[in-house]
């Protein structure tokens, strides 16, 4: 590193009061700054904070051609205290880093995140509204930025962190999925772990066509279609009976944060745990014996989005109304834990 | 489309006499002028072409986080005349569109790529450098812009053009490939028969693996790994005895141009050819007695590229040194073909 002290240059004026918050459509509108950090001749540059703004790359710059660009998804929360928190952000690093990786992009430095991260949310804090469900949604994300066609890893990349402030994610309306028995959104040793930006852009198609048959997302399966996966871009859950089973982590599964934050809060409520392949056969069976009790999907973004519906095939599966399902009581706990409303035993919450 | 003609706008004096094309590294110099035509609100917007100069992008755009992004490879080549020819453009027509309805993109109207390409070509023609193994790459790209993080497929594009001038794409340098027994490019129902910016940054963290141990590229196995499939970033033919082999195109395999020249060509001159999967069994089996003699890639960048050894898992085969082999004799037929020298009966090339 050439210098790891901050760069920091301050917008005149804050354009927050005048945003209409309640009114915004997520991911359109940033706070006043973004932070950036650029890697070039071997190393990372000194990192620099400015007003947000637009970049400018050369046409042939790699990140357009050969797609090295992987991100994070985080928030940050408001207390009724007026402090403001962040979740497991260590966790956040580390897999920007195991992106990089399997990319062959190179690692952020542990410094440059955090610092970076604190520094910006400290000086844009005024974005994180309180009110539970309330946020600042934060976006690190690495691509290459080197010019030249040259399929080859670039030598040149840019890191960032933008923020924009976010409501709910899934605004209200059921969420029903459907199982793929075609499409995967990751190959055995490919690059289903990472985020990727790839991988987004590959689940998309996929994603409109189950829309076009009614539901909202598709279930990911296996290569052989047998084991199921993801849930759109969530990781995802099943109570099967009393008992919740979800995926192991693997080359094609993305290590969630909410994920096995979730696993952590169900067994700690003694409820039982099954983190192992989970086949199209059981669910579909455990559904039609009405034994399928719910189904969640778990991330960052969404938090615990409870699936209403799951479709197989020909088959359609309406999922039952629960009292006290598993998914609002773990969403609970986890919010809780997040806005600093009960004792953070874990210690995943750090104060900015 | 509002207006389908071109907004020109030129350089007021090119840069062509000042740039020595012979100390030039691939893919860092680019000619004059640059196309491009935008998508928003719905349709494409009127075609530009400009001086050559850098984009600017909100750091929120699609393509830095959810990898929207496809590219085409083409060569433009001058004859002995002065003429200059293009070879099977509508095939990268094509190609982009399957790769622009895979990763959720809008199509491109045909009359605004070749509109585009052609008019781009006759600007920058003298970039289009006289000689055989000269030409000029020619590099068709459409990428998502619009800002916004939210995880859906994006409402503005950009689709571009851009052209550098290329003398050999491996220069020297045998070339010896390792066949993959873990890492894969694509996943049954992924997007591997696209040209997905993502699936080149996917791919370049295995062929590093490969190059440790002294190969220069991978050939990538099915989900088994047990059928070949492609070789780096090229189709790839075996020829067992007088036999040639490749695998048949699908949807985690590239629909090459050239590969399919090749085969065109090779069937034409006697060459028994076997369009079916290539089992590593039945390769490395071969190569244990002798009777694997050739292997070579395909590709627009690299045309044709012979394959001096293979490696599977502790074996290593080096391949025979043949007096008239296959790969020479079907590269010196297809440069023939693009470079005027020879009748081209196929109706492949067009005059610029």
């Amino acid at each position: 590193m050439i210098n790891t002290a901050i760069n920091i240059s301050k917008v005149s004026e804050s354009k927050f009061t005048s945003i209409d918050l309640d009114n915004v459509t997520f991911g359109t509108i940033y706070t006043d700054h973004m932070f950036f950090c650029d890697f070039k001749d071997g190393e990372w540059q000194q990192p620099q904070i400015t007003p947000y703004q637009p970049l400018q790359l050369d046409p042939s710059a790699r990140v357009f051609h050969y797609g090295q660009a992987a991100f994070e998804g985080m928030k940050a929360y408001k207390d009724e205290h007026g402090d403001a928190w962040i979740f497991r952000p260590e966790e956040n690093w580390k897999r920007i880093n195991f992106s990089a990786r399997r990319l062959a992009m190179p690692e952020v430095p542990e410094e440059v995140f955090m610092n970076g991260l604190k520094t910006l949310l400290e000086m844009d804090k005024q974005w994180i509204v309180p009110g539970k469900g309330n946020s600042l949604y934060i976006r690190p994300f690495l691509f290459a930025t080197e010019a030249g066609v040259s399929a080859a890893p670039a030598a040149e990349y840019k890191f960032m962190i933008i923020c924009t402030p976010v409501q709910a994610y899934y605004k209200g309306g059921e969420v029903k999925v459907k199982i793929s028995d075609y499409f995967s959104r990751a190959a055995n040793g490919g690059v289903g772990a990472t985020k990727a930006a790839g991988n987004y852009a590959a689940s998309f198609y996929p994603t409109n066509k189950v829309k076009e048959e009614g539901y909202q997302q598709i279930i990911w399966t296996n290569s052989t279609h047998e084991y199921l996966e993801e849930a759109g871009t969530m990781n995802v859950f099943f109570r099967i009976g009393d008992k919740l089973l979800t995926a192991p982590t693997d080359d094609r599964i993305l290590d969630g944060v909410t994920r096995k934050s979730l696993i952590q809060l169900a067994k700690d409520e003694g409820i039982e745990v099954e983190v192992r392949k989970v086949s199209v056969k059981e669910v579909t069976e455990a559904a039609r014996k009405g034994e399928l009790k719910e189904v969640f999907g778990a991330g960052t973004a969404a938090v615990v989005v409870p699936i209403t519906g799951v479709g197989y095939q020909d088959e359609h599966f309406d999922l039952p109304k629960l009292d006290n399902p598993y998914s609002t009581m773990l969403k609970e706990k986890l919010l809780n834990i997040q806005y600093n409303i009960t004792e953070d035993k874990y210690n995943w919450t750090q104060k900015i």
